[in-house]
């Protein structure tokens, strides 16, 4: 049973030694003698967020027996990658602001944006590369390939109208994807069996899915000061996320649902309306529901494990994507 | 001795057979269940030139010994990075024409431009893993570092009046980094010593500098039609090239040259009188010697090879890549 308390953040501690080396790695690589880019880049790594990739990729390492400092570029890679990505995607969404810090693209040339993005992804695979693993260097390749199609599809999106099919590929390739390379990279750099390989994936693309699914959630239920944008952004931005969709099965009969279902633009008035009937319906507790559903199959796949202290950090890790947003 | 006739193209011969699976390689990682975006990959292949990245690497592979499947993959991951950058450099120069025929800029948002580069340079690292070659790997990821690198020193540039030492470290990363990765990818793919790795290299580093130098020459010297822009459009840019800096050494009283290599911008009627004045200096053979002297040296590399039809092809292609002005 995923546990209903809040959980408080201490399934980093097992690696709490190896994290600021993965910073160190990222800040080595990135070093430059271009001082504006320097301090850019500098800035960007330090608006990081809370590294929950590379936690999940070094605790699955500690748990499985990798071979330390491989694991060490690996988690660094993994969040480079992750970093180059949020680059190109503020730049597309004209974002100017990203968890309430002013983004690149807020007072550089698109130019300078799209390159400083690209020489984070040159970054992230020279440490791939590093690790000396062939297997995870074809894991970024095609975890790249994954997301940056991924975003495309939503860049190109002209079908019918938004479904939950379409949901869940979109978010597996905007977010469980790098969760599954997070955990898979480790497995590849430790000991074991193809077997372990396929369960620790497994744990990856679920914990992914469900961190994805709460991060929406959080978009109408949050508050404002919390989430550093405004609530139901993602549907001002004509995104059809997990609860909208919920509401439309529940309210076929509110006509605005379902114009944002089908891609048509809401009027100011009628979206805030929609937003606040989104946030106020029970769409929410069953968008969590689904997410709960993610995370309990991702304990599952930990049974494999050895009975070590990362593992049971790894399970708390799992119950904190459900739980952090009270 | 360079000859200085006019060179027939037949040094892609001894590779004829192998350049339509390159084209293979690259469509079929290049395909997508979405329409518009499979056109525009379709487009962006078919306008891709001479192949002369490709051909130094299949020649190279051949005269070495290397593994035809994965010179061949070799070969397309090099053409799909170089199709990349140049994705990205249209949408960053704004360029709407390349080659004469459209870029992607012309017709698409910003937003699908940098994904659809995103998605080509992911190809590009999903190909390099293909080649199941660590070494291949580090080597893209660190050329692709270094393309990165010297464009983001041209977006950032602001340091003192341009130079020929900064010049030559521009087109390195700009454009011999490439051929040089495209030569030691085919070493690395052989059985052969680092000796002979290094000797490769630097044969593509030599042949890569003087291509370089020949398409800034063709820039003031060629004709519009053939060059599918206005003569001297570098210049028109703010882009100090050989030529240019050649012109300065000789001509140093004249105040348009040396704003522009100061990083003033010309009036047009300037700009339109100093363009004709390199062009009728003997800036042009100036430049056009220095190529030809990196042509000399990129040939003594070519000395350690087996005496093998490949051989005569890549001095063949070194001769091409100074003869292709006339």
């Amino acid at each position: 049973m995923v546990s209903d308390k809040v959980t408080a953040v201490t399934f980093a501690t097992p690696v709490q030694e190896l994290l600021p080396r993965v910073e160190t790695r990222m800040h080595e690589i990135a070093n430059t003698y271009h001082r504006d880019l320097h301090e850019a880049l500098v800035h960007i790594l330090a608006s990081g967020g809370k590294r929950i990739r590379p936690v999940v990729n070094l605790l699955m390492g500690g748990a499985l027996g990798a071979e330390v400092d491989r694991l060490v570029t690996s988690a660094a890679a993994i969040e480079m990658l992750h970093t180059a990505t949020l680059v190109h995607d503020d730049l597309i969404d004209g974002s100017l602001l990203r968890r309430g810090m002013p983004t690149l693209n807020a007072s550089w040339t698109p130019a300078k944006t799209v390159l400083t993005g690209d020489l984070i992804f040159s970054y992230a695979a020279v440490l791939a590369a590093e690790t000396d693993s062939v297997r995870v260097m074809h894991l970024f390749a095609d975890t790249l390939a994954t997301i940056v199609n991924g975003e495309i599809t939503q860049q190109f999106n002209s079908q019918g109208p938004a479904s939950k099919e379409d949901y869940y590929r979109r978010i597996h390739a905007k977010t469980a994807s790098l969760f599954e390379a997070a955990a898979t990279a480790a497995a590849y750099l430790s000991p074991v069996d193809e077997d372990m390989i396929d369960a620790v994936r497994r744990y990856g693309y679920e914990i992914g899915m469900a961190f994805q699914i709460v991060d929406d959630v959080i978009d109408f239920a949050g508050n404002q000061d919390m989430v550093g944008k405004p609530i139901g952004s993602d549907l001002r931005q004509g995104l059809i996320t997990l609860p909208a969709l919920y509401y439309f099965e529940q309210n076929s009969e509110d006509i605005s649902i379902a114009a944002a279902i089908n891609g048509e633009t809401l009027n100011g008035a009628d979206l805030e309306k929609l937003v606040k009937a989104i946030r106020e319906s029970n769409a929410i507790e069953e968008s969590m529901k689904k997410a709960r559903e993610f995370v309990e199959r991702s304990l599952t796949f930990l049974h494999v494990l050895p009975d070590v202290v990362e593992k049971r950090a790894l399970e708390e890790l799992a119950s904190y994507v459900v739980n952090r947003l009270r």
